[in-house]
């Protein structure tokens, strides 16, 4: 049992209107990855961009230590407002976990401050995430490498500012690599980026996969550091001599 | 001689409403930056506020290598569109200087994707820049620690990533300390925060903090780096087999 | 009660040949500091430097999670064998906290790879450790800053590498700063370098450092991350073609 | 014409007793990565692990701004006196280029203080070397990725501390990936580690690879910073109140 909330929210689009993907995700993206999280223990609630507030109220975002982001789309629908809501709370300490096409996400991409542009390119092909640092927690009970027979491919420049920790590499059968696993804090917050998964093929249902998203979901949880004073202040030495 | 176009920016709103300000800075603290440029063989020009699109042209921007932005009371009025031309160029790569209360200004805060946040005083007090990175060319020709007599305090948490890389951090008499002299890279880009400087001292005009802003804006020129290509991309290897 | 199993080692010199350092801390500063563990529910042993193969035999080290490092005066007393094994144990994994004079210690100047030089004097002065990274978990239940009334200085320049994350920077009184809580990842383990604590103040009986070293301790302790394989392997692809 | 003086040190064995070798570097590796420098317009000598004191006397170091180094199967002929040269010039701030199977090297290893180790095969397969930091200046003029078509291939996990900077990734045909281009800071010193180059492939012929190379020494170079004092200090602030 872990006492991290998640909340994992998905624009929940593709699994509506396009055939194939609703057969892999019959359920939504969301409930994939929700149920691997509830699996480990984790208290678990889902959200969707069609949920009136997109389902991030100030209530929801009080009740979630960690929310997990899945984009494609729909990206522009996000209301400015509810970006910056969850901009606020990650800064507040909240984590943040930013799932495959979530790079090109509002929140992600303010939180970055850089473009989050990357290659792709959609040919089933073998991704191979090896552990580039094998002290970090979120590589906890992973192997070397994950390897998954078929994804999308993502492909260097990311052009995100350097991970603070860099815990997975990709390799692609198509020649490509990737910084696959991105861990930034910032304010009080923690963010994840993790690569893997994509509408069309089943990658949330996969043991390793949703291993990597429980710890992470541990690593990213707030902590309780100090919640900093800004601004004015008296000078806590004596200045008169 | 360097072959480095400088480009300095002011928000130029204290020195024509306050006395105590035009003293100190009787033709701007732009002239006063762009100065210790032109001494050290910089091509340099000024940009203020008030100018039309705040001097902050295409036409300008195409002739700047480094952008030195210096901004206090009017962040607020610096038109988004002008902010959005500054952060696509730096992401291109142009370098940018960010002197002082320009913590707070909308490109740094868009960089930063942080609130950018941190304590301050107005007590004349004395501040001691450390370097902390002597391998760090931002610190050619500085001695152990730059002493400033009478600097505004401005003290941590600074609400900042962590900086790639920490040349200076200060010391302050009051009993703060700050990071004071932050690298980071961002697209194609470099930026320096660079903490001193306040608009009732007269700091621009020390030998030795002209000196860290020349070693900053050759640091911060843009490279000649790949130009990356991103979207959809064709396999390099054979994916047939 | 936490899982993590420390050892603390002492040189244990100066509490047995000098009276005054004997009246602060008269069973040793190992002592306290195991106390402090042991209150917040960790289990706690002691080693140090006159024990056989100075308490740090292989079989200390298969029930060690986490070595504390204490040593002043008698580093190059400590010998090489039982330093390789201390490091050998780092980088598989176990957690190394390196306090205050452990700087000049064997087994730090072997994993930094410098020469871990500072500014130092004994003057009885007050350091104030500010929080630079309040997101880290090592800054838990910590306040913006620790408060040390009377303290040996560190001054900068701290020739160590830049740490991969910075949690806390101190003031001292005297005029200069330190980078006081430095983490690294070093092969499968964690190293945290702590400042404060000197054998002549009794800053290791205090709570705010005691709860530093617990959540420092924490931190390093070894994770379940992949055990690399090392040196030649076949190919995971089909070279054939 | 730089004003970079380059010493390029080879153990200069596989070349004299391995006819293969010989044929593709028939004048050592030394010379052809000598080469690249010398039509760069750096001033270039060489030393082999032959030459007396390894050719790495205090005269040649004194001389010597940026060290680049190659050697495979005598690493542990080099002697202690002469590492601990080398490492104290890097220290004081000497440049120092890590080529390939350098990454075993003494020098390189008491800089990391890690094992340094990797995974490995001589099968001459496809390497692709990805830029993953294209504000970095060693990247200037380089394309996206450089394409060795037959080099030995370095695998993940690569035990070294994170690097400062990232500047290349390599893919492999086998299905492994490489941080392949690592920048870090030792004390006053740049350390940068490059993987291709091998000496059964014509690699250190090739023009992007010593483009590199160059650019690598340019960026290593020593800088004019301060040389920090160490040890005890009297207080730059009063501290008698």
């Amino acid at each position: 049992m872990s006492d991290v909330r998640i909340t994992v929210w998905n624009e929940y689009r593709h699994e509506k209107e396009d055939e194939e993907v609703a057969e892999v995700y019959p359920d939504g993206i969301h409930e994939a990855i929700a149920e691997g999280y509830e699996d480990r223990g984790f208290e678990t609630r889902t959200a969707t961009l069609d949920d009136p507030e997109h389902g991030l109220t100030e209530e929801v975002l009080d009740d979630t230590d960690v929310l997990a982001w899945w984009g494609h789309r729909a990206h522009d629908e996000v209301d400015d407002e509810a970006v910056e809501r969850v901009v606020e709370r990650v800064l507040d300490g909240m984590g943040l976990l930013v799932l495959h096409s979530g790079h090109y996400s509002k929140p992600f991409k303010r939180l970055m401050g850089t473009r989050c542009s990357l290659k792709w390119r959609e040919a089933g092909e073998k991704e191979r995430l090896w552990v580039t640092d094998p002290s970090h927690p979120i590589a906890d009970g992973v192997g070397e490498y994950i390897e998954i027979p078929e994804a999308e491919m993502y492909g260097e420049h990311f052009d995100v500012p350097a991970p603070d920790q860099l815990v997975f590499t990709s390799w692609f059968e198509g020649g490509e690599v990737f910084r696959s696993g991105c861990c930034y804090a910032r304010g009080s917050g923690r963010v994840f980026y993790f690569r893997p998964g994509h509408e069309t093929y089943p990658i949330y249902f996969r043991d390793d996969v949703r291993d990597v998203l429980a710890n992470a979901a541990e690593w990213a949880a707030p902590g309780d550091g100090p919640t900093p004073n800004y601004g004015n202040v008296e000078p806590l030495e004596d200045l008169s001599d």
